[in-house]
């Protein structure tokens, strides 16, 4: 038994792009997006639309300004294309004036990425979106540091000041356990009469898939995963567990272990991402996983001194 | 807050042996057993006390027969010693006579793996056992394949008929997720009114440590782990996320941390483990991992062409 209310989101473009500066060929690009409209996948997120004034395109690929000609020479010519596209905006990093008319866009979706603290920005981006025509939700960011009474402020304005579909919990740091998603959808549930719950989970205790089954279980109908886990750090929840999972019979996940095989594999040469101790410490410690990709890609004869990195993520300034 | 009563077992040589014919130098032996008796870790398991009747030792290293000899050089001189040692014997695959009265032994603890169907065998080697002073688990292999009325049989079984302390459900494909995990977990514990009930879980969809923690929320006391989830094909739950999660005071998760670095990780020039597609799609369609330990170990240009193997191992005969 299926629930058809549940909506999948492909974001390996989006957030494996934390991993490589948004460097993806247009080719692997092309491939991931057709791999998810032959499977069935509800929508994929292409990338960014964030600011040029606040990220060089000499350092940063096209994935992180998604240009309506960068989407659409991503897309041309893919069927079928029941699949929607979805972009994401940073709340402090992006500009509401890149978002056109929806008219004279091929995006189907913004998803505006936030910071409790930056829930204003949030909002605004957000009804900038739905007020030009398009879909939209907010990602709430690093919800393991957000609590009371910030956060539940913040999911009332969001139900009142706005219109989009979804709120999600996005557990950046891959800290959090089963009983604290519940918690969590169960809160965001309360405040949000008119709207869905989503969830978005990271890798870091190898939990990201159970996370979102539990978020299922507890009623969140959008959710996210990204192929064989590409993503910053330990990853993502697998695109293709999630469909293994869930029983809807219009997913398919042949053309997803294809473009596994074919696209994504071949990047590990280049992208590093997966379960490794640097990074479940820093789940395990509730921190950003910005010490643990230094102390990974940094290699070297100490990389696998897992005591002495342990020692200094864990110390802790005097009180 | 922690439960007392939870006890960890690390089993990465009896386990991971699975994945080498049980060919590990005797000083990773040993530095795993250290590690875990300095982390407070409660059970090791160091092998198999299966019959040379039916392995070969020129094909099986030592650790698939746990002499007493060997035994004593992977712990002799090793402190402190409140971690107590376990042994494993395959009830289709052992004698009975291959273990002396405890006073004989350095054992502290023999688990008894069984299909259901051999659960007379499992029974008389748990007596064996207990008889002769040991404490004991039985522990239901491929448990996703097994159903009402004879898995309920053998519970009451062992219930009426032994003196084990515990009896596991082992998910020995990876097949489950964490609603079978509550309703096995459950049911374990209608029939089991006078012993503790246990979870071995492995990895095949990611869901080794969610099922573990699964298992304890709704009762399971007795739980199993192996360093950096070390095991045959997908591997286990890593002892050290275990560790991570579980807030008795009584355990140090940095000597497993110094150990995973400085020898289970060399392992990996000569074992493979963890996460794959071929293992996933075993997981996913409830199969033991044989034909996907041969896909992803035959190696070759077509390793990576999942299509091809979801075919080959979806394929059924005609009915």
């Amino acid at each position: 038994m299926f629930r058809p209310q549940i909506k999948v989101f492909d974001c390996t473009i989006r957030d494996g792009g934390l991993a490589n500066d948004s460097n993806f060929e247009l080719e692997t690009v092309r491939a991931a997006y057709k791999a998810c409209c032959q499977a069935g996948v509800d929508y994929v997120e292409l990338g960014y639309r964030n600011s040029t004034k606040m990220f060089s395109p000499q350092k940063y690929g096209q994935w992180r300004f998604c240009t309506e000609e960068s989407l659409k020479k991503a897309t041309d010519g893919i069927e079928p294309r029941d699949t929607k596209i979805s972009i994401m905006q940073d709340s402090h990093k992006a500009d509401v004036d890149d978002v056109p008319p929806k008219e004279q866009s091929v995006v189907d979706m913004i998803r505006v990425a936030t910071y409790v603290k930056d829930i204003d920005k949030a909002i605004r981006f957000a009804n900038n979106a739905t007020d030009k025509g398009y879909q939209a939700t907010i990602n709430i960011m690093a919800i393991s540091h957000e609590g009371a009474p910030f956060l539940d402020e913040a999911l009332q304005q969001i139900e009142e000041e706005t219109k989009v579909q979804a709120v999600y919990v996005v557990d950046s740091f891959g800290a959090l356990y089963s009983e604290t998603i519940h918690f969590l959808i169960e809160k965001f549930r309360m405040y949000l009469k008119t709207k869905e719950v989503g969830i978005h989970a990271h890798n870091n205790q190898q939990l990201a898939f159970a996370n979102t089954i539990e978020g299922i279980i507890r009623g969140a109908n959008y959710v996210d995963g990204t192929l064989y886990g590409l993503g910053r750090a330990a990853g993502n929840c697998p695109l293709e567990l999630l469909l293994g999972f869930l029983k809807n019979p219009k997913f398919n996940i042949v053309p997803v272990l294809d473009v596994i095989g074919k696209h994504i594999i071949p990047l590990r040469e280049k992208i590093e991402w997966g379960y490794t101790i640097p990074y479940m410490l820093a789940g395990i410690l509730d921190q950003h996983p910005e010490a643990s990709m230094k102390w990974v890609e940094g290699g070297g004869p100490n990389k696998h001194n897992y005591v002495e990195f342990y020692k200094q993520i864990s110390e802790t300034p005097e009180q």
